[in-house]
């Protein structure tokens, strides 16, 4: 764990979606993450189209921006291009990745370029928020309600059923959905107490929230994309929805545009980071590149 | 070439040593640049240890940072760990990179880390400037005098030389120096007019500065390191040395500290990137990662 010297500008290093760092008499805080995608750890050259990488690379970013309520600015790209990518799926990648982000209006502000054997890009976003309003994930509270959006399993579903890139479920995979608009309304408008995106499983994401918030929490079943199965749903990754606590009370819409929100359970005072499901203890399952080894990125 | 929107807070994108955002309200503006340091590409195993590859990879984005006459604030490092790499070697760069970061006043703010075959890493660094005084390529005109920092050509000699980590050009290779306190000097007491690092070597970075400054420049022989040669010095990368331009007659003195900063040549008003040294016509000769099929990060 790095400390943060006092005075610093930096408001929030290690440990949550993003870093926050507060300009000299800025009227924003800017929110920073950084996010790796990497040819056959994160993707197979044989499923993902030079336009899918370029997509997914970014809005894996852009969903932890969502997660503290920022709105995305720029970002910075470094791509190691193997020799088996011709320039067409350079060009391609670019494409599909500025494409993307401009329609959240975000610009490629630079980054780096090289050639390796296995291709691999590094995805640096930087976000937004009025001074002081960033959602974080050390905020949750017992007796505080834990709510998620959308609809679970179905990128893990498409990944493993089989059924190629023409499945609901694949393309669900294929086309994660940053909630930049959810954040910026539980930021604004339900003055979410605490948020994380799941991306890597809704077991994982919420046993983090709960070690950052010291807190515990019980929940029932989540929501299920046709087809998920209940293990799917509580562990399955590269989700890209938010996870998120509002005081007790709040009046949460049953959904936020076409995209469902819906309470699953609340947070009580346990050991930090205890999870039951049904009254049984929850075990944290999501998948964790920050393996054992490498304790410099250790969760609080 | 990506365009920038109007009315965006991104002041400068991809074609210097870094992009400029502008938050809103702020006393500064903030500089940011992305480097890749990669096994079998930019180091070796075999001569890297860890606690170098943590030093270089970061020093390589403060060099850009000390480029444009900024304060580093904080990075954020992306590694894909091989497997190769143990824990301790994780740690061991880590170790280094934090506290090399630290003795320029920056922090580890995030990052990400994965395990890959190769090793590699990318490091963002953020920095900042009070508002609109960055130094940048493109300020460079005719009659403005070219200056270098430092002698030339000691970290390819000391790469190439094969006396191994012992030597003096190696150490000079193994330890590079961004110029950070150099390039606030420039910015702050000499008003440089244009700057740039020559971490591709001098006369790849001397036509970049005068391709981005629509102008021409006429340079001598440039202060070499001990052993190197003259081709080492005019086109040897990995050297983290600053070239600016100033006004003509501004009393620049004969060193900075220790270090020595020396006039070379003039700018003139010629093709935009025509150089010559004493007379002849000089090639960009340096490396140059962003090679033709990738040009999504044109130089201007």
């Amino acid at each position: 764990m790095v400390a943060i010297p006092p005075g610093s500008p930096l408001v929030l290093g290690i440990g949550d979606d993003c870093a926050i760092y507060r300009p000299r008499r800025s009227a924003d805080d800017l929110l920073f993450t950084a996010d790796q995608f990497i040819e056959g750890v994160h993707f197979l050259r044989e499923t993902h189209k030079a336009a899918d990488v370029g997509r997914i690379a970014l809005a894996r970013s852009l969903s932890d921006i969502a997660a503290m309520g920022g709105s995305p600015q720029f970002c910075l790209v470094s791509l190691c291009a193997a020799r088996w990518a011709s320039s067409r799926w350079v060009d391609a990648f670019f494409d599909s990745l500025t494409s993307y982000a401009a329609s959240f209006g975000a610009v490629l502000a630079g980054g780096d370029l090289a050639q390796t054997e296995t291709l691999a890009c590094d995805v640096t976003v930087c976000g937004a928020v009025p001074r002081g309003t960033a959602l974080r994930r050390d905020g949750a509270r017992p007796s505080h309600e834990i709510y998620v959006s959308g609809k679970l399993g179905g990128s893990i579903l498409g990944l493993t059923g089989g059924k190629g890139r023409a499945s609901k479920a694949m393309k669900r995979h294929l086309n994660p959905e940053p909630r930049l608009a959810l954040g910026k309304y539980l930021r604004e408008s339900l003055h979410a107490t605490a948020a994380i995106d799941i991306s890597d499983g809704l077991s994982l994401d919420l046993e983090r929230l709960c070690l950052a918030s010291r807190v515990a929490a019980e929940i029932e079943d989540p929501p299920r994309f046709p087809g998920a199965t209940l293990e799917q749903a509580l562990h399955g990754g590269e989700e890209y929805e938010l996870l998120f606590t509002v005081r007790p009370g709040t009046r949460v819409p049953a959904s936020f545009g076409d995209l469902p929100l819906t309470r699953i359970g609340t947070i009580f005072k346990g050991s930090p980071g205890e999870m039951r499901h049904h009254g049984t203890t929850l075990a944290a399952l999501g998948f964790d590149h920050f393996a054992k080894p490498l304790n410099h990125f250790n969760k609080p």
